[in-house]
């Protein structure tokens, strides 16, 4: 006895969902070639080693591979990482890279809302040194794009600063050891009860007056104004707070020159342990799937992984961010129909006769041609039958054959886009006209 | 101390390598496209219990994940199976459908010949019930057109069926129990020394004359006349002989139609159980990568997901195939130079000064037209070095701001696709001038 059924939190695209994430994906990627970006490809599974590390609290939710003997591997939870390895690898200077993968979590599920534990990403990132906050802008620039290109109505782009939280970290005078899971529970700020995020704050050890410390600061929300505020505060007076807020207000130039609009949100943390600037998502107003954007600046990640491989130093700045298409796909899959799965634009069809292998050939004649053809592999032809196909599947042309025309080498000709029209034509001809008309 | 690599038989494609992979499957992509097939995903990993008794002697190589409670699964090992599940799933009647994906298998890698432990098929099946042997001609004219436009010179598409291999092991009175493992061992035959297949032979219990009988019957290897000879033989006699031959037979009437040429080669074995009927596989002349192309029928495969589901009965034939585009890429990878990797149209460059916000705001009105663009982050212009970037990257317009320029409204655009011809075009009139010469 078996299940016929995916495993708990993955899914089947079925045609019409197949067609709309293509769609989606290749929406994404044609912002991104516009910004000059390549493409490469890395392993399903990384090095368990790879993986360790980087994800906070979150780490818990890896896929590992049974061990088989050889390599000890674990499914990649997000392209970032391996990204990183592969410029510490390659030892890359600069690279403006997009790639699109499945990436993999062992989250409790939430179908619905397009969260799976195996899901595509789209992601785009900028590698190397630039003058300081202009990648970063134009990495908002794109991801407002998205936004737009996806056609959901309204939405803001959170930004804040890891470097602004680790201020406010030292300034409730929380341990060290202790910023990445607290950095972990900031996270969860929109998803869970203020009650519960205070609880979690208090058994990882906080006190009350470092959780108020905490809370004062994270609920700073608005425009550049808001970060230029903090100038006169005790945050810019720590070497992270000054960096970070000097940051905001650069990258809020740029971002004017390139008219993208920000919120600055500084309850904004970002689960993964990596970043170390910048950080952001973006959020649809209309639909309650949490962010479809998210990203950042992770400067030591690749030097990180240069360092525990044995070398001595390799910097290379990052930053950049995924799209999660498996959300926005949830979205709009609720909003398309009639969409054609094929795109089918010749249905060779016969009057009366079945003409098996005359319909063959001439099929065979039409794919040479380049157009995508199909016809009935039967004997019997039912001319009803044939014409509700092509209604239902939105063929445009029909090429009969019948047993006179076949004499006189001819076939006759319906094209539905022009209401139906009846053309006689030489089969000598055929290529031109279904040129002409399609 | 962590290693910097993938996992032993996977690899990274770089930005030069993903552009030939995405132009390798775009192509077989438009092909399936061309004979009206939708596409589908399914998930990387399948509970384990669909996997099991699928794929002969080489179970072995199916990766496994770890038990993290919950579902137990392993990764995929080809996308035919899932592809059966799917429609056992969905109860789905008719479905012509392609499907690119990663597949994983615990094989010895051969890096240099395109045999990876992870790597992607891109595979076309058609589901339903035609008229006999229809679906395989077009099946096979599908795997031809592809072989063709990869355009890597001569190549054989070889024939067999899976019930003329039985005949043979029937005639030679092998137990039905050592079918499977038997097959598994004929299908090595192209990769090992004759003498090495006897001994596996006589390993799993043959005698020398049941080889003998073997031997001869898969020796056979020609055209369509070898198979109608066979008509006058023992096989003929047993029922999935005649089964086999009349196959064939009609299928060559079809192919001819569609203007397919193969050869029956009664050796082709395939290694998994799952094949009812016809199995093929392509293989080019010059490149010894072995079969980059491999498929079939495969009959049962639904209805038993369905039964073992608890099912009654549910039959969907099914025929099709795989391209192994790996091992294509292996043979490209070594032809392709001077690919370009990202498709940037405009540079905005600077003569003298830095000007950079200028040259921000002009960089995002060029995204905003829809072309791809670039410029330094940086604050020193070089202009040589604006050149040379541009030429390296094979970027044909250069828009360069100067300070007179801006005063007077206009940019200077030098135009690489014509000899670098320079012209002065006022700001209003970018749009238009960049339309007319991109």
């Amino acid at each position: 006895m078996i299940d016929l059924r995916t495993p708990k939190g993955t899914t089947d695209y079925n045609p019409k969902e197949s067609f709309i994430m293509t769609d989606l994906l290749e929406k994404t990627t044609s912002i991104y070639k516009k910004h000059g970006a390549v493409s490469i490809d890395t392993p399903t599974f990384e090095l368990r080693t790879i993986l360790t590390n980087k994800y906070g609290d979150d780490s818990k939710l890896i896929f590992d591979l049974a061990d088989q003997g050889g390599d000890i591997c674990s499914l990649r939870y997000d392209l970032t990482v391996s990204f990183a390895r592969y410029i510490a690898m390659n030892r890359v200077l600069k690279i403006k890279r997009y790639q699109v993968g499945k990436v993999f979590r062992r989250d409790q599920p939430a179908l619905t809302k397009g969260k799976f534990r195996e899901f595509t990403q789209c992601d785009f990132d900028i590698a190397g040194s630039y003058l300081r906050m202009t990648a970063d802008a134009e990495v908002l620039k794109i991801a407002q794009e998205c936004m737009q290109a996806y056609e959901l109505g309204t939405f803001r782009i959170k930004v804040n600063h890891r470097k602004m939280l680790t201020a406010f970290f030292q300034i409730a005078e929380i341990d060290k050891s202790l910023h990445s899971t607290i950095c972990s529970t900031v996270d969860k700020i929109d998803k869970m009860k203020i009650t519960e995020i205070r609880k979690e704050f208090k058994t990882k050890g906080l006190k009350d007056n470092q959780i108020k410390t905490i809370e004062n600061f994270i609920a700073i929300n608005g425009s550049i104004e808001e970060i230029i505020k903090l100038k006169e505060t005790a945050v810019y007076n720590c070497e992270d707070g000054k960096e970070a807020i000097d940051d905001l207000i650069i990258l809020n130039k740029f971002i004017n020159l390139f008219k993208v609009s920000v919120v600055y949100d500084l309850s904004l943390a970002r689960g993964t342990d990596y970043y170390t600037g910048l950080i952001f998502e973006g959020v649809y107003d209309n639909f309650e799937v949490g962010a479809v954007i998210g990203g950042g600046r992770y400067d030591n990640l690749v030097n990180d992984f240069y360092v525990q491989n044995g070398g001595k130093e390799f910097f290379v700045p990052c930053v950049g961010f995924s799209v999660g298409v498996a959300r926005i796909f949830s979205i709009l899959k609720n909003n398309s129909k009639n969409l054609k799965e094929a795109e089918v634009q010749v249905f060779v069809g016969s009057s009366g006769a079945s003409l098996l292998e005359e319909r063959l050939s001439l099929l065979n004649e039409i794919w040479g041609f380049g157009f995508s053809a199909e016809t009935f592999y039967a004997e019997k032809m039912n001319f009803m039958k044939q014409a509700s196909f092509c209604k239902k599947n939105q063929i445009p042309v029909i090429v009969i054959l019948g047993e006179e025309e076949i004499k006189k080498g001819i076939v006759q000709i319906l094209n539905e886009r022009n209401e139906g029209e009846k053309s006689l034509v030489e089969r000598k001809n055929l290529y031109e006209f279904l040129k002409k008309i399609l």
